[in-house]
């Protein structure tokens, strides 16, 4: 498990490569197994994956479009505001969702990038996805077959100088 | 990695034994593996073992004093918002941190439980730790050793219910 912790990059190159249905469903169902206060779930999913034109649309809202294109399957994460009793905890609950996912990816060896640029262009991802206002755009995971390359560990605070106290 | 992801359970039960600081040490260096928004790494620790009467007193901030005053050791997690660019995205990756930091303490067999109720303290919380308004009370990780009893899966919403599309 810590190996997948320690392994797990946000990848942002992928080959053409499709991913499976059933390793989507799988990043999802690791996604849905996260804690959430009152376990009230508040993540939701719009999947993007055989539309191309509409993924190219999407990718078109964040900065990052020159590799978002690229990837086989966008999945657009959402918080259910009916479902939501604190915004900031349950914000904090779908970033464990979206965790879940990425080392679900990781164990799969499939590539994947969590976009949170997107959320500047929340409007424009719910119009074009025909979502309402009840949900807010949390993220966007960009999934597809990792190319090759390796992709580099980010560089990490100690963590020493992390810790306030230690009493 | 799957079945730590499923095996995870909030655990609110301890015995009286301590947790070695080593695997505190681990948790956190697990936590700290988490991704970020512009790798920002926002998230940082106050711990509470050694002193148990500081320990007490803020197991006394929330409503689950009952038995958060029985976990060995309280990891109280911040917000540092000079290290934070966006607050709502920051949220998120300080949720996969304690995502990381509940899968380490799964897989080492150790009980833990997210509190994020505590968050109405935030200010007697900081007063008590001595810490500053640069940082925000995120969540506070209840950490003991667990007791045997079997803790319950909550129930979940089904797969189905949680996907918005699939285009």
């Amino acid at each position: 498990m810590s190996d997948i912790i320690k392994k797990r990059r946000s990848v942002r190159k992928f080959t053409v490569d499709p991913v499976e249905t059933d390793n989507i469903k799988k990043l999802l169902q690791a996604g849905t197994l996260a804690p959430s206060g009152k376990n009230g779930q508040p993540w939701r999913f719009a999947i993007v994956q055989q539309d191309k034109a509409l993924l190219r649309k999407v990718a078109a809202c964040t900065v990052y479009e020159d590799f978002v294109c690229r990837a086989d399957c966008l999945v657009c994460v959402f918080m259910d505001k009916l479902d939501s009793y604190h915004y900031i905890k349950d914000c904090q609950a779908i970033g464990a969702c979206i965790q879940n996912m990425l080392l679900k990816a990781t164990e799969l060896e499939l590539g994947a990038c969590w976009i949170g640029e997107v959320l500047n262009r929340d409007a424009q991802v719910k119009r074009l996805l025909g979502i309402d206002n009840r949900y807010d755009l949390m993220a966007v995971v960009a999934v597809g077959q990792k190319s090759g390359e390796k992709e580099c560990a980010p560089s990490r605070k100690q963590l020493q100088d992390l810790i306030l106290s230690y009493k």
